[in-house]
């Protein structure tokens, strides 16, 4: 097991290249957000364009877009019930985010299997929040690519792993993980992250971040940095300890972290440890 | 009768536990904004979100969800006409609080009868603005639990008390009080909290306070502070001293504070009196 | 002819009686803003908001109220086709702003004609932007009551007055007041305010604040003014002098002045001014 | 070829008259923003406004309305499919900018259509973004006035000019560009600029600019400066210049800029080269 460090940071974030355009740093696209929780998708999107994103893509309940568009017109949006679009976008993506603020709806599924039934083997899929809970609720587990990382928090991946919280050892989830076949996210006051060959332990955090919207910021990050830089478990753990990184420095002025307020700081802070 | 001071916030902002995560900190469930007064309910939203609620639920008018979500996509929203869906996130809060911006229609006053009918014995109802004079415009008296805090401004409080503003002695609004089997907080240039045993004058307030949107505010002070600190009264006292030292701070500068800035301070304010 | 100094704003801003409450200091309510100029009243709602007004609501076309509320929650709104809702609201006003974004639409030529009929003599109104063209239209003019302020630029000064732009000396424009027997305020870049007995010349002014929703903003200025101040002459060339003060001010580092941004500093202006 | 430098922008950027009005420094009619894209005209208004024009007005999705109003009141909004009310609009506009996200439906190709049609020669049109596709699709190309500036990023350039990313040379974009008889702005990590008599070379860029809405924001800039600035050619090349100028100085402390940051310094900027 490996404790993250700033090391992290500085290995994964590179000066960008010169000669670059905006299709240079990827293209995402976030799935979620029903009409109950749809601010969850629009703090990913924020999270997302913030670290980096070269493009991006929010497919959701049209009810959300006017919210999102007026939070971030830099995001494009698309209709989640507009099936041949998404389609498209889904084609061009890099990596795909679903989950955040999906709901558990009958539709929410039958959108969740479309997407794991037409991702690519070259393409990532990040899966999160309602996502991860719609899997579990299957009997016939569903399939996905090989390049898919879970990002539960501790009572997702107990309805996941069928761990019990208090069975969440760092032995067991790594046993449940590779049975997944999955990269895997265990969100907690102290993250842990499980990759086919290693565990990596996230030394950071602070119970300021404990409020609605954390996660959905943290998928964010993990979509933008796996999308802009090369090695992508590396990318993967730079996020989460940066989401971190983040929260407890504002912590210290704080009682409470807004996750919007933390994702306005990720161009700061990726340009501080930028190599 | 005890004048309330900087010890109160000392005595109830704690440091937060370690190992904790966003449950820790309460799930508030937020009622209120008819077409007309919407923006009520996103200025209590606001004060909750920054006030540190773990889990936040603003049940209003479906107008008022892009604009609440535009300002605030940490907050979950439900169709205040959905009432399978209300009762279920009833059914999950810690703490409720109804009237912001709620209106008197008849809808106002069905949904404010089904959420008293529904409340629990362990779960805390904080009742504010419209849902106060709706209470009082009722011949039978309506139900509530012991766990009520009334937060009524002097208008209010004669339309609920039956007291006169010019009667609204401490005596006679701690009789009243006692009457209800309920904490009441009377909002005026110098508030009261009355409970069951004690009476606490609040020493601060500014007349740059007096502006629309502020009672709303400090509603959703009371409610984040209620779900989040485990002594109630004093959670109460504090949420209310709070707010006005903050108002009174930014006074200083300011010859009107709005509400929404009062609410953006709050998680500066409670870092520097935590314990 | 008077030119307005600082001294104006010392005397009009007054320290806030301690004892009072949000209705001390008025309600406005403004009504504007068709389809395609929602944003002019949601501007004039900002400036009436950070200018100090007590109670605000704003009477839009629906289509603008998401919009408002995401900028400005502390705003109530109303939809400017609910007569019912409007005669009520009109009532409990202190001053009535009319005209910002509201169109020439028969729509709006009826509202004006309605709101005109009803406004009581203790009432004070400001008729601004398409209110102002609409009056100048009318074959046989149309009735209002005396505590009456029209606010027009020189275009719109043209069209109500029959003067020519090169025909609106100081003397003319008084004697064409005399005849409307209401204040005026001549907009340019030296803004003239014409009252029974006096003429006010605005020494300040940039063309950094020569851009749309200037006015606007200058409108919902004068509305909180007037309402919160008791010598509304006063009070009017004070609105006058602050806008065109904190614009010079703000031109100092900024090419040309966002509207918005201008009514954010009336806080603090009206503080350092305040006795 | 000349390169361009901040000479450029003080030889532009002149002080304002101190006897003007919103009219002086244009009006500027902004087309695009369908349901998907919605995001990009709301990011050309931005820039627009805080570049200085004098009147705004956006025609859109009205889907995109309220966002477009929540972030910036300055503009007025017209739906796009409101031909008569378009029509009315354009008369008036002294530059019209088409293209920013209107996407390529055949109702995107009819606005287009018409807008063409109906320019006359004294006014300025851009053309950028989907719009530049749209014409590069035509078999029997679409015609313009003269006063027309194309602002296609390589690829697009690449579908208008049919010259390949590589084949794009100084020599073939200036040889097609006299076939298009029109200005072209060649978009990449280092701009070119090509007139009837010239080639300028942007020095500037940063790959932290390579995001998403950037060019949008561009052709927003572009947009105001043709309109306020009487040498069309070198207000074309400040604002490229100073776009860049500002992506870099931003990039300096920031990973990645998000184009509506970029927006909101241009203010300060311009006063700073202002002459």
């Amino acid at each position: 097991m490996e404790t993250l460090s700033d090391t992290i940071l500085s290995q994964v974030i590179r000066r960008r290249p010169e000669n670059s355009h905006k299709g240079t740093f990827g293209r995402a696209v976030l799935i979620g957000g029903n009409a109950q929780y749809g601010g969850a998708i629009i703090m990913s999107a924020q999270a997302a364009a913030s670290a980096g994103i070269g493009l991006l893509t929010v497919i959701t309940d049209p009810r959300n877009h006017s919210a999102l568009h007026a939070r971030l017109p830099e995001a494009m949006v698309v209709d989640w019930q507009d099936f041949q679009l998404i389609d498209e976008i889904q084609k061009s993506a890099d990596v795909v985010l679903i989950g955040p603020g999906m709901g558990l709806e009958l539709d929410s599924k039958l959108l969740l299997q479309s997407i794991l039934n037409k991702q690519t083997a070259s393409q990532w899929l990040v899966i999160d929040g309602s996502a991860i809970t719609l899997f579990s609720r299957q009997n016939k587990p569903l399939k996905y690519p090989e390049r898919t990382i879970f990002t539960p928090h501790q009572k997702e991946w107990e309805r996941l792993s069928r761990l019990s919280i208090e069975n969440q050892t760092l032995e067991r989830n790594h046993l449940r993980q590779q049975e997944l076949q999955a990269s895997v996210v265990v969100k907690s006051h102290r993250t842990e992250i499980y990759t086919e060959k290693n565990i990596y332990k996230n030394p950071l955090g602070t119970a300021a971040m404990a409020t609605g919207g954390m996660g959905d910021t943290l998928a964010g990050i993990i979509t933008a940095f796996i999308a802009q830089f090369p090695d992508k478990e590396q990318a993967l753990c730079a996020a989460v300890y940066l989401h971190s990184l983040i929260g407890e420095d504002l912590s210290k002025n704080r009682y409470v972290v807004l996750p919007t307020e933390l994702a306005n700081q990720l161009p700061y802070y990726m340009k501080h440890f930028e190599q």
